[in-house]
Formats: structure tokens, sequence, C-alpha cells
């Protein structure tokens, strides 16, 4: 079958020197904020008739035409005012990383299914563990996604710290569990928890501050109301910074309550824990260090293509315990947890995507002061666009920005229904393709939420932003 | 920072370049077998020493340096001497409409997160079920990966079957539960059991067959054992094939019992669900189309890059019961059942990557024929390939290859420890470079196993295989 069409390589040669060209230009247009909406107009029903099936049985038509359409429907990440989800405009040499790691397709569970990509993941786990102040004890892996990363380190925290054996004997072997949870931890924490079958009382909520923080005093009364339902608390979740928000809760406090309490201190830092590369930003974390356990996506301010997240365990032992199993065909082997290499006993996939390539790939050619400046960049800008909103007589800031998440809203003189207001201006800025922003609801009021993740997007922009604001209102 | 060097238009669009190229030759000497072992020959140790951080501050280096030495060091999959565990050559057109999706990075958990993705994913994914035999009822979601696939159909179950609202109430609220699953079923069931946390004895074991195959008659044997040990049985787990043997499990036997006793039907057909696509090898899969779930990875036989996993259920409502929850910065509607194009509803992701985009544009561009052929060749192949292995006096097949997964084991005359002499076999053809082929324990002996990917690899290539095997115990 060397001469098919499907598998040829002087095709994939011809067809990847035309995408390259493609995707260049796409990515000139997409971070200048030209030529294109910042997110499509067409709602779901008629996208979905536009990109009709039954699919041909034979071959026809050209990648670049399809990629073109491609490129017209989707979402423009690199576009300087898209400032809505925590995703990011992936790094272009990250991207590139990315194909070759799409080519190659190693498997990853078993060292032989990867080997390159094995050590890449050893060595970048044992790089995000220094970040975090932690020592060469210090064990993880990658995987895919912060949900998934959140669930592999609450398993591990539920069999060191259940007090049974969990794994083997199942919910019914012991009490009930808890997890005291931040009111702003992100959902897949309590969804994690109602996986394990903890039901929804598995996640027993901490009242926070003003400022949308966990707030360490109400630490002891949830852990009272756990136990007065029946429940033993095995953790505490901090999130460093929350989705919502971008609050960091006071994580050393935290770990103060955690070793008072014999407790698993696991921070949700799927967000925030890249500030442990900026100097100015790290004090964020302080106490982190002290954490069990930290998530931390890469495809977030890393500016990684999705999804690459890591799973890190401050004493590396224990990322052994998530997942306590063995496949005979893959880890033929008798002590587990001399198969570092064998990354498969840890993550909850068996083949895995080459995650470690591109953040491999960028760090050593781009190097580390990249990712710092990605960090104080997008942190700076929030902290002025939070003064801007402070000043102006027409918005209100949710809270002062601690990282680059900012919630506001629109608060025009002689308004009356704000939450309505907030609903229609998103939508309408978003039907617009001017802006994309996020939407969402805090303490029962509805506001609009930015996340600044694209180096290219300036104060001037931000300003731009609350002026079409102004406008639509007016409109 | 538009001149920032990591973010340069220009710069991706000359790296890419010399990336296609660089990549194109690659596959060439790959495809053709040439210039390289099949698997690299560095243990873990060295190889990570071969990789060393920390991390340059600053840029420097070239991306094509970086890339050269991940090909020499990982495996290569599109050799066509490498049989061995289920992971597939990537079709190099998929590897390209990754490289989109990995720039494009949209994250679709909600719709605006991702529309193109987003409608092609449901396209896929009505396009799958209706290969299955299913009508326009069904409905599922793309993930990442065959394992999270699995938990995802068997949280649906869960909340289904059970008799109680287990998201809700958890464990405590209801009986121990369980599920039947045959001796050879992926370890992915039973960790996805044991994360919900039913304990080891959550997967009850059916007895099987000569031939590896879930025996329907021992179902009813297992379902009272169950009972005895006082678990509810909420559903049968038929493997479609079973990754040690590549076994199909009687599908319609097992709907047969299903339906007696209702319980839910799920198919982990992450390997064999995609023999749907050939007219002459789906009558295995007779009986699915009567399933609740079904498993089916597009990154095993339909050759696209990892992970691309579907979760399909036969009536599309049960696709809304694995994760029952919302979260109101992302799904702000009321009834979540009419957001079909919010897929972080029904899936484990939050964000997620842009599992679609290779598929559609290989379905699109290549057609369908491509897909059954590759189906057909490798089945074809492994046939022949047991018929050798059948009529070899120093080898012992295990069983006829249903699909591309053969298991075999060298019995050369006089041979005393067979298991101990398969080690040595695996190990040492391992280390020549020349080969690649997994092991497996089944019953208590050691197995060489084969999985039969690449459309590249010859009878030829099997039969100098078997010749390597006998050189090498005389050497």
């Amino acid at each position: 079958m060397t001469t098919d069409p499907a598998t040829d390589p002087a095709r994939f040669r011809e067809d990847g020197h035309r995408l390259v060209d493609q995707l260049a230009d796409y990515l000139q247009s997409a971070a200048a904020g030209r030529d294109m909406p910042v997110v499509p107009a067409t709602p779901p029903g008629p996208l979905l008739e536009r990109w009709s099936a039954p699919f041909p049985e034979d071959p026809g038509g050209q990648l670049g035409e399809l990629v073109a359409r491609l490129l017209a429907d989707s979402t423009h990440i690199h576009h300087p005012r898209y400032v809505g989800y925590q995703v990011t405009p992936t790094l272009p040499l990250a991207a590139l990383a990315d194909l070759a790691a799409s080519l190659l397709n190693n498997g990853m569970a078993a060292f032989e299914g990867g080997p390159a990509a094995t050590v890449m993941e050893a060595r970048l786990v044992a790089w995000m563990a220094a970040q975090l102040g932690w020592d060469a004890g210090a064990d993880g892996v990658l995987t895919s996604g912060g949900s998934l990363g959140n669930l592999t380190a609450l398993l591990a925290a539920r069999q060191v710290k259940a007090g049974f054996d969990v794994w083997s004997e199942g919910a019914h072997g012991g009490p009930r569990l808890a997890v005291l949870v931040g009111e702003y931890t992100h959902y897949s924490i309590s969804r994690a928890l109602q996986i394990m079958g903890w039901g929804a009382g598995g996640a027993v909520p901490v009242a926070s501050d003003a400022h949308f923080r966990l707030q360490p005093t109400a630490l002891a009364q949830a852990h009272a109301q756990a136990h007065a339902q029946g429940r033993k608390v095995i953790a505490v979740v901090g999130s460093a910074g929350s989705t919502a928000t971008g609050a960091f809760d006071p994580l050393a406090d935290i770990a103060d309550f955690c070793g008072e309490h014999d407790l698993w201190f696991h921070v949700d830092g799927a967000h925030g824990a890249s500030a442990a590369l900026s100097p100015r930003h790290r004090t964020l974390l302080a106490g982190i260090e002290r954490a069990d356990s930290v998530v931390w996506d890469a495809h977030k301010m890393l500016a990684m293509p999705a999804l690459a997240t890591a799973v890190l365990f401050r004493e590396g032992g224990h990322s052994y315990e998530a997942f306590a199993q063995e496949a005979a065909y893959l880890f033929p082997g008798s002590d587990v947890r001399e198969q570092w290499y064998n990354r498969g006993l840890r993550t909850a996939e068996c083949t895995k995507r080459m995650i470690s390539v591109p953040l491999f790939a960028s760090l050593s050619l781009l190097g580390t002061k990249v990712f710092t400046q990605l960090v104080d960049d997008a942190f700076d800008l929030a902290r002025r666009f939070g003064e801007r909103l402070a000043a102006a007589p027409d918005f209100e800031l949710c809270t002062p920005p601690e990282c680059n998440i900012v919630c506001f809203r629109f608060v025009p003189p002689g308004a009356h229904d704000l939450d309505a207001l907030q609903t229609r201006v998103h939508l309408q800025l978003g039907a617009s393709g001017d802006f994309f922003v996020a939407r969402t609801t805090l303490r029962g009021n509805v506001w609009l939420r930015t996340s600044l993740m694209n180096p290219r997007t300036t104060i001037a922009d931000l300003d731009a932003l609350l002026n079409a604001i102004r406008a639509l209102a007016l409109a």
C-alpha cells in the first residue's frame, strides 16, 4: 500500500507545505485582529446544516478547502479581542511540536510505547515540581485535562487518607467521606467526588470572604458540619486561582488546617499554578509547597495546545496510589513503584497522547523567561483593566483581580434590571463578533467575565471593549 | 508583543516548512522500514540522562534539531515491523488536520468555545452510531481515550440502572453494585468501577470459552454469584474485541441476557467496533445494535492521532446521565437536554481538544472506503499469519485470530521452560530493534502478542519475524 494516497509521504509533504502557509496567513490575520469576527455568528442548528454528512465513499477534495471552512467557523483564540474563556492562543512552536506528536503517535502507557515522550514527561514533572518549591522526592504525571487531573489527585487522596482500602473494598467498606472545598471551586472537583460515589454531599462548601477566597476561619465549621452529617473529612481543596473570579485561596492557612487535622491538601492550580514562574506573582501561591497534590494546566497560562495537565505529588510515592492496579500485558514486572517509566501505571489513560512534547520543546527552545513574561503581562494587564473599571462611573468591578481573570458589570445611570442588562450585553457582544467575553453568576448576580490570556491584547482593546458595551446599551 | 519570536507568524511559517520536510523524510524512511530500529534500544535511565533539564532562561536552538532527537528516541509506529501494541500509524492527513486543531485550540466545552469542532463532533457521532445499526435517536460524545470513555458509559449505566440517584446520594444510598465482565475485559473496566467506589468485587468475572470469548451460559452463574455476595448487578460488559487476544464476545447472546434481567449492555469496542465499517467482518459485531452504550476508539483501527474516542448511546438521552451537573458560567440555560451543542455537559473534560477535526477531515477527503480497507487488510493479514503459525511445527497459535490481534509462542523441539523462553525472546527482539511485539500472560502462560495495525506490514514481514525468533533461540 505504499502508493496509497491515504498514507503517501509525498502527499503529506505537499499538503503540509500548503497547510503551513494557510495557517501562517491565518495566524497573521488573527493576531492582528483582522478579517474575522472574534467568534463566528452562526447558531448551532444552521452550522450543523452547513457541515453536512454523509461522507463520500471515495477520496476527493482538498485539505486546504476544508481547513478554510474550519478556520471560518471556529473561535479565534489568537484574536486580541478574544477575552472569554480560559483557553490560550497556542504558542506556534508548540503547535508545530504537536504535529510531530500527532504523526509519531507513541502511546505512552509502557516505556517502549514512547521512550522520548516518557523521559520528557519525567523531566517536565520534575521541573514543575521544583517551581512549586518541592524537592526531588516529588513526582507526578501528565494527563488529559484538569478535570481528569483533579480526579486523579483525589483518587490518591482517597486511597491514602480514607483509613481503609477503598480501591479494594469500595465505598461501602468504610464511612461516607467528604472533602472541604471553597464555594468557588471548579465544578470538576465536586464532579470527581460524585464520580467516586460520594454523592452531592461529598463536597462540603467552605464559606468565602468578600473577595471570593476560601475563608480559613470557616474551615472548622465546615469540618464540624461534615462530621455532623456522618462523613469523615479526608481532604481540603484550595483553588489557585478559582475559575469564576481568579481568586487565590489562602493556601498557607489551609495547609495549617490540614496539618492540624491530618487531611490531604489538594490545590487546583489548573489556572494559576503558573504564577510560580513569576518572581513578582508567586507570593499568590505561598503555602503551595505544603500541598500534597497540585493540578497545573499547561494549556492555560503556559500556552500549550489542549490538553496538557500535570498532576503533581509532593511525596512522589503517592502518585502510585490513584490507580493501584496492573495489566499483565503492559507491566509484567513485580514492583510497580520501580517502574517510573511505565506511565500508564499512574494515569487514567492507557494509550495517552505524547503530551510532553510541545511543552518540553517550548521550554527548551524558547526558554523559561517567555513563560514568566506571559504570566506577568497577563496579570499586569488585568490589574490595569481593574483600575479602569474601578474608575469608570458606569462600570462595577466585582473584586480587584488577583490574576488575569476580571469580573465586572455595566451599571449605567438609571438602569434597573442589571442582571438582564449583562445577559443582553453578553449576547449582543458575541453576536457583533467584535469581542468575546464570558458570563457568570456570582452570589446571585450576573457578571461579565474576561480571561486575559493573549499577549497581544492591550489596554486599548479593553478600553474599546468598554466603549462597545456602552454603544450597545444605547442602541 | 507582535514581534516576539515566541508568537511570530513568520517564524511559524519558516519552522513549519522545515518541519514538514523533516517529517515527510522521516515518514518515508519509517514506512519503508529503513534507517531506524523499530524501537530505540536505550533503557529508561540512560535515556532520561540524555534528555537533561534544566531549561534555559533565554531562547536558543532550532526546532529541527530537537525533533531529530525526538524522532531518534521514539518508537516507530509507521515502521512495518512495529507489530506490538494497539497503536496506529496515523494517517498523515489526519496528523495535518490535527495541526490546525493544535493552533486553533478551541476549547469545546461550550458551543462558542469551538463551533466548527462541535458540529463536526455531532456529525461524527451520528455517523458512527449509524454504522452500529442505530437510528437517529442515538447520540454520544467524543472524549480523551477509551479508559475515560468506558468510565463515562459506566457512569451513565450506574445512574440509569442502580435504582437510586447515585449521583446525588452516593454509593451509600443503596446496595453494593456490580457489573458482569468477561475474564479478558480490558483493565479500564474494573478500574472504572474501582474509581466509582465499587471495590475489587464490583467487576464480577464471567467464565470464557476455549477461544477467550465470554461464555453466555456462564452469565447466569456470575449473576447469581454477585447476588450471593450482596451485590445488585446493573450491567454486562462485552468486549469487541478483547485487548489480550482480539476475541469478540457473543454480543447477541449478552443482549438476550441483559434483556431478560433488565441490565445495561455496554460494549467495549475500543479496538474492534471499527469492524462495523467492513461488510465482510461486521458479523463479528452482531448484536451490538442492541447495546445501550458502545466505546469506539478512532485512534486504533481508524488510524487517528491519540486520543479520539467515541462514547455512543443507543438512546441519546442517556448521554446526559453520566454527568448530571451544570456550571453557571458555561451553561446558563435551563433545560440542559436541549443543549446538544454544549458538549461539556456530557464529557468528563471541561476544556477538550478539538478531537473531531482529524477524523472529520479524513472521512471527508479520503472517503469511507479507505477505512473499510484498513480493517479488511489488517484482519486478513492476521488470518494469514494465524495460518502460518498453525502450520509451523515450532510455533503454537494461541487461538485463531478473529481480528488483527494474534497471540502465539515459540515452541521449538526440546524446549522446556516455555514461559521463560517467550520472555527472553520478547526482550531480545525488542533489543535487536528489528521487530516489536508485545507480551502477555493468558491462563498462566506467557505468550507473544502482535497487533497488526499498519497497512504496510506484509506476510513477508511476519515470516521474517518468525525466522528472527528462530535465530534468536539459536544464538
